[in-house]
């Protein structure tokens, strides 16, 4: 039995690269998806493909036109959602991706430090299960295989 | 026809009560429901039913359990949410509401400052609708009923 | 018992008022919903709510996000969905609305002069009924009642 | 990860065959159906297999319900909708299935010319993505998959 | 708590006069919805809205049009479905009423004489309860208000 | 692609047979599944498994248990129903399985000879695609890999 | 705005007058429903409709035939469910009615004495909201409502 | 055809061995998944994993969160549910998933010894069949595949 992964988060740090390497390790039957990492490439498809619009708002409504369809097509996929907070950036589309994959019927693994308990205080009650780091989500990951 | 209009956002300001006068002046036949605007209030509520909690974190996760109880029963009712983004605060539960919202396919108004356009794109996108201001959000209901 | 109906079609002829005398005739107990019936307005919400658009696209588009919500938040009313298509105009929000209406569960009532059979077989097929004119519509209706 | 694309859209030129031939060159791991693209077995299947009908409209109804049944069956097996529109036929059901996609919580991508934007605002407001031409699709497409 | 109860069967018989007046009797607070019982205007409605009809299998069609519409209205307000089976009729509608009301999660009632609970076993044993007389049924429907 | 097309109906003739070996000759990437075939095994399953059960009509209830749990396995696994119906047996069950069909959503092919028109006239609405033979049901069925 | 709440647990003591008495007593706009509390009544419906079995265990299952359809139709109306476990009892049907509950998407509170937390672990996980005594789900319920 | 059965139960007695075994001597093509069923190691997955908790009640919901997960994730994946049910033991946990996989959608065949059918009588009315041992659940298995 294979599952497919969907790591919601920010695409500005590594962080996917470390839970795909500790699977690896593990040699759990685990293929991972997840938004589009190359941050830049995620904010100019838009323009990319339609050509160059009026301004930043335009521009930014276009790329998420892309980007939501490739997200819906991969979490469609998903059988679990693991969902990373930090301490930078807004992650507004973190919060909503894993609220989506709850909504899905999708199990979520929620990431976030001890420090942030309180404003994800709501979606970490909803979530099945909140870790504080990404060693312990792998633990959870490996566990529904044993 | 009267609609239940659940309002998601902030706890801190009175924005609510701006959208509530705004559409009783217009006549709206709305009913609006939300969260405990209370914040200590909603903060304590898990220990005020439960009882002291060992530390912080599973204060939140009480109190939690509450307001999301209360949240998923109102929501059920509502016919629309509203979901307000502002400069401050996290607002990830924000982000959650709006999501949940989208995914019971109830339609959302999402209000948000010009500034606030990039990290809220792919919400945006999602959303029925984006305005910027709460007096954008009352004509976008009003004019359901006209 | 009374039933929500949602009128879906043109917004440029007064059929609508031909079925709301009719049913009254009748008496009928509905309730009649639909679309924002004055076509410069519908046209125009977008704009009026949110300022000035870049170009016409734009233009259509803010205006398509506040009618579209509002039709979401109609149907999602409704019991019954009536489709009217004639020879003239595009149609294809008529279309839109018929079919949404089949996927929501919402029984569907097709009137189509009998010249438009051709292109609209495939949505006939699918429909509960089809008539062709606004008073075998009306005659469909008071059958329910009966 | 392979897809499945459902090409919605008149039978009339091949534009299907654009699609599959730009598909192929970039080896994306897409196969593609689609209705019957012979108009003219499209249009006589109901007569082929039950005999002639009375007349011309029961001639269409019968060839729907044998159309509408592959329809059916291949549109669930699909993981994303493309539908395209052009300025020629009434196209109301490519209207119908861009919409049957979009309520079967499918990812949709709308193919439109710009001169046809104010006909198809309501739709491609709904689509998760609007684009001009074929090479435009083909691009949000592979996006998927980088 | 008023309930509203369908009462799917052949249109034959008044068997569902028996069961308004010991409802009736019983002051249960129910509202019962069913089938156009008066047979010839149930095969008729569909040449009388549409006209004539080529052969008397249009007929059956254009007439079934209608009358599928007002069963799926009338169900969608249903809270519970009895379906009552007798030695006479075939009856395929009344199996495919009290099937539809299963899927659509609304409890079942199925009232069938000993006789058949041969050919009736499979649906039977899906029905919530199978009662062998329209008394049984309603002591099973007064139970509900106990 | 390859398509699961469960085959309801009578389990006493080989009318099974017939389509099966049409589908081969065909070559039609098809599998097929339906009911217990032997008719005695299917109606003394719930004893076998059970033991004795007390009388006739609780014999049925205990094989219908188990015949129940299998149709509902295979009919999930399937993409489309065809549902036959012949002049001989009541075949209500058969009426079950085709409503449970089209109400989980499945595509139904509904083999009815033309003499059964008025008894089926109602299913025949709602079903896809109504055909007299076994010949016509492989037709529409070959159409569909066209 | 009125809320249904469905009281799940054994039927042997008066745990549910005490949760009314105290709702009414905060005048919550709450209406309650439950299953039979009449345990004699509850175990001897099945041979009051249908008459005697033939033994206790079809004595049982005809019982449940009428008990878990009044249960769907009351549960159906339910906003919101209140689950009580105690000591004594195997109260496996308020398990099976707590998870329905949570699997129609009705928020549910678990009431629970503390030395029964084991046992309810993943129960409890899976519920909103977790408290000790009926005192505390009035307060969780009256929540609802400031 | 493979089929994935989910067996529920306790984790304390070596039952699903037997099942397995008897399966594969029938060489029937299942693959089964289940819960963790060393119960120490399912006790203390949740401090394993998170670290100290402050008692046995948050002990037990941190291992709750990691085990109702992986029963998730396990549960999404089966076509049916096997739930046993013994004398020993509290068993809310095995009630909880037989009615989730009810509610699901999966069929569900339930174990239990006669001298149980009194506290189990709804559960195994709503069940698709019930049986008291394992022998009976694996013949019972098989039959789906003749």
């Amino acid at each position: 039995m294979r599952l497919t992964v969907y790591l919601a988060g920010e695409i500005h740090s590594s962080w996917r690269e470390e839970i795909k390497e500790k699977a690896q390790t593990l040699q759990l039957p685990v293929d991972f998806v997840g938004p589009m990492e190359n941050h830049d490439r995620s904010d100019a498809i838009g323009e990319e493909i339609l050509g160059e619009q009026p301004d930043a708002v335009f521009r930014d409504e276009a790329a998420s036109s892309f980007n939501n369809l490739r997200t819906q097509v991969l979490m469609k996929k998903a059988d679990l959602v693991i969902a990373l907070f930090g301490e930078k950036y807004r992650q507004w589309n973190t919060a909503m991706d894993a609220s989506a994959a709850l909504s899905l019927g999708k199990p979520l693994i929620l990431i976030r430090p001890k420090e942030l308990h309180h404003p994800l205080k709501e979606l970490s009650s909803k979530a099945n299960a909140t870790v504080e780091t990404v060693n312990q989500a792998i633990k959870a990951l490996a566990y529904i295989f044993e």
